[in-house]
C-alpha cells in the first residue's frame, strides 16, 4: 500500500530498528553499562546552561503571540536572522544581512529546503564517500542523482580527479560535510581552494550553475586548534547548512538555518525558492521558541573538552589495539578500518563484546566502520578492553 | 537557476508577499489601526497559561539531555504518544496506543509525512472545494494529482454525487479539513457516513485502498456545541492529521501528530513508513520541548469565547451590510460571497477601505472571500464601518 519509494527504506529502516532493539536485548541482558552503543550521533553534552536562562529570559521578555505564532516570513523572525547574520560576519568576515538568512527545521530541513528549490528530476548531487547516508534520500525525494566520489582511505581528503571527471552539464550541486561524518576529517584550505578551481572550470565550460552545499553541523567540533575553512570565501556559489544540533547540544528541538549569500547567482530567487519550500514541504517556519533561543547563546560553546578526552583516549586505545585509523580531526566520530574486508560481518562479531558499531557501507565506505564516540567517557574506558579482545580474534597488536 | 515546479510558486508567493507588504504600507500611512488585515490564519488568543507552566517545569524535572535530544524513534518519545492516545481514547472511545500515533511537525508536516508514505506518481488525491490551497503543494511535492470536487456553495457540505463519480482505480486519499478553512462550515454526521459509504463501495468495486486523510487543526473551534465527529470510528481507512497550532495556540512551534489507527490496512507497514518519512522529509522527530509541553496541556483549551464573539459580531454586521453567508460552525473564517463575480477586484475595492481579505479562487472557489476573524475583537467593530461603505457601493443592505 505504501509508496514504491518507501519501500526499500522501510526495509532498510526495520534493519536500524533491529539494532535498536538489539541494542535494548543486550542491555537488559547484561546490564546498560556493560554495553557499548556506539551507533547513534545523539551528544551527550548537555547544552550549554545559557540555554536553559535564554527560555526562561524569553518567555518573562517576549510577547507570547508573536513567540508562539507564525511568523511573518517563512524565513524567521528578522531580528533572528539578523543576529545570525551579524555573529557570521563577526566570525568569518562575510556581508550576511538577514535576508541571506533562512532558519530551518534543523540542517536536515535546510538540506531539504535547499534540494526542493533547486532539484529538476535527473539534476545530478555530487558527493564525497565516505557521506552521512541520508543524503542519498535527500536527493531522492526531488528525484535528483545522487553521484559518489569514491573513498581516498589514506587521508579521507576528496579526490579531486574523479571530482572533476565526474561533473556533467547535469550536475547541478555538490554536497561537502566538513567536519566529516563518518571519517572526522576536516577539509583542507587547499582541498577547498582546489575544489572551488575546478567547479568554477566546469560552470564556465558547461555553462552552468553549480551550487556547493556545505553542510556543516560539526563546524564547532573541531580539535587541536584545527582551521574549518568557511566556504563562502572561497567560491561564488556556495550555500551553507547549519545546525544548532551539535553545537549547543538541541538535536531534538530542530533547529538551523541555510545561508544564501547575494554571491550566489540569482540568489535573489533562490532565497524566495527557499521561503516558498520551507512552506509548502510543511516546515512553513522553524520553531519559533527555539529562534529566539538560539539568537541569544550565539556566542555559547559546548564543552568540545569532554569529546576531545573521549577522541584521544578512543584514538590512542584503538591504535594500541592494533587497529588502522585516521585520527579524527572533528565532529565526534571516528572511522576505523576493519581487519576483514567485509565489515558487516566484523560488526556481528564485535556485538559479541557488546560493541555496537555502524558498517561503513551505510556511508558509502565498505571495509570501515563507524565509532560515534559522544558517550559517557567510561563508555570508551570499558570499551576498550572489548576492543583488544576482538583485536586479538584477528591477530592484531 | 530553480527548479521548474518552484518557478510558479515563487511567482505566487511574490503576490502573497506583495499582499504583506502592502498591508505594512497601509499601515505607515494611515496607522496599523485603521488598517483591516483578515487575511491571515494566526491567532490572537495567546496559548493557555499552562503552556507557560508547562515549560517551566519540563526545564525543572526533566533530564536536559533526553528534553533535547533525538527522539528514540522518529515518531517521538513514547510517554508523550501513549499520553496522546489515551487522551483521544478517552474523548472520542476509540482504542489507539502509542504505536498509532507519530508526533509532527504541525499538521503541515503530518500531511506531508503520510503523502510522502502513500503517493507514487499520478496517485489522485481527491478535495473538496473550497479547502487549503495548500494540499495543491503538499499534492504535488509528490507528483500526486489534486483532484477537486466542486464546491456546493448552498451549504458548503461535500457534493457526493460529484465526489463518487470522481473516484477513480487511481484514487489513493481523499482530505477532508472540518471544521472547514476557509468556510468554518462542519461536515454532518450524515455527509460523514454517506462520504463513508461511497468509500467503501468503491474500494470493493476497484479492489484498492481509499485512504481517507482527515485534516483537523480546528477541530476544537467549534461553536453553539456542533459536534465534530472523529472519522475513525466511520470508516476504517482513515488517517487523522491534528496539530496544536489553533487549540493551544501554538502555530510557530510546529507541534502536531498523526493517528494511523490499527484498523488501518497494512497499519504496520504505514506507521514504518511514515516515521521514515518523518525522518528523510528532514522533519526528523517534532521539536522535542514542545511534545513534551503538549503531553501536559492534553486537557487546556484556547479561550473559544474571544473567537465566537468575533464570530458573532462580523456575522450580524456583514449580515446588516447586505452581504451574503454562511454562518460558520467553527475555525476562525467566514466565507463571504462577493457582490461582483470576480471576488480579486471586490478585494481590490476592498482595500480602498483599508480591509484586506483573501480571494476565494485561492481555495478553489471563485466569487467568494475569506474573512480571518482571529484578530483583536476592536478591529471587527471598527471595520463593520468599513464594510458597510463597501456595501453601499455594490448597492447592498
Amino acid at each position: 500500500m505504501i509508496s514504491k519509494k518507501m519501500e526499500n527504506m522501510v526495509a532498510n529502516s526495520s534493519a536500524i530498528r533491529a539494532m535498536f532493539e538489539e541494542g535494548n536485548r543486550l542491555a537488559k541482558i547484561y546490564g546498560p553499562e556493560n554495553v557499548f552503543d556506539f551507533s547513534l550521533g545523539n551528544p551527550n553534552v548537555p547544552a550549554p546552561k545559557a540555554v536553559k536562562q535564554a527560555i526562561l529570559d524569553i518567555l518573562d521578555e517576549e510577547d507570547e503571540l508573536v513567540l508562539h505564532g507564525y511568523t511573518n516570513s517563512n524565513a524567521g523572525y528578522e531580528d533572528v536572522r539578523q543576529a545570525v547574520a551579524e555573529s557570521l560576519n563577526e566570525r568569518f568576515g562575510t556581508a550576511f544581512a538577514a535576508k541571506n538568512i533562512t532558519m530551518t527545521v534543523g540542517a536536515a530541513g535546510g538540506l531539504n529546503v535547499i534540494l526542493k528549490a533547486l532539484l529538476n528530476p535527473g539534476d545530478e548531487v555530487i558527493t564525497f564517500a565516505p557521506y552521512f547516508g541520508e543524503y542519498r534520500s535527500y536527493v531522492n525525494n526531488f528525484d535528483g542523482v545522487l553521484v559518489e566520489i569514491s573513498p581516498n582511505t589514506v587521508d579521507f581528503q576528496p579526490k579531486l580527479d574523479e571530482f572533476e571527471a565526474k561533473i556533467t552539464p547535469k550536475t547541478k550541486a555538490v554536497i561537502v560535510n566538513t567536519p566529516n561524518n563518518p571519517t572526522g576529517v576536516v577539509y583542507s584550505e587547499e582541498t577547498i581552494r582546489k575544489m572551488a578551481e575546478i567547479m568554477e572550470k566546469k560552470q564556465n565550460e558547461y555553462g552552468t550553475e553549480i551550487y556547493l552545499i556545505s553542510d556543516e553541523p560539526y563546524r564547532e567540533l573541531a580539535y587541536d586548534g584545527v582551521d574549518v575553512p568557511y566556504l563562502t570565501r572561497y567560491y561564488a556559489n556556495t550555500i551553507v547548512g547549519y545546525s544548532y544540533s551539535k553545537s549547543l547540544s538541541l538535536p531534538g528541538e530542530r533547529i538551523g538555518y541555510l545561508v544564501i549569500p547575494d554571491d550566489v547567482k540569482d540568489s535573489e530567487t533562490l532565497i524566495a525558492a527557499a521561503n516558498v519550500a520551507n512552506r509548502i514541504l510543511g516546515f512553513v517556519n522553524a520553531p519559533t521558541l527555539q529562534q529566539k533561543v538560539v539568537a541569544r547563546c550565539l556566542h555559547e560553546k559546548t564543552d568540545i573538552s569532554y569529546y576531545n578526552r573521549n577522541r584521544e583516549t578512543l584514538y590512542q586505545g584503538l591504535i594500541e589495539c592494533g587497529f588502522e585509523c585516521v585520527k579524527p580531526q572533528g565532529a565526534f566520530y571516528l572511522f576505523m578500518k576493519t581487519p576483514i574486508k567485509d565489515e558487516k560481518t566484523f560488526c556481528q562479531e564485535a556485538k559479541k563484546y557488546n560493541l555496537l558499531l555502524v558498517p561503513g557501507s551505510s556511508f558509502g565506505c565498505a571495509g570501515y566502520v563507524r565509532i560515534a564516540y559522544c558517550v559517557a567517557y567510561e563508555t570508551i574506558v570499558n570499551a576498550l578492553p572489548k576492543f583488544k579482545e576482538l583485536a586479538k580474534e584477528y591477530q592484531l597488536g
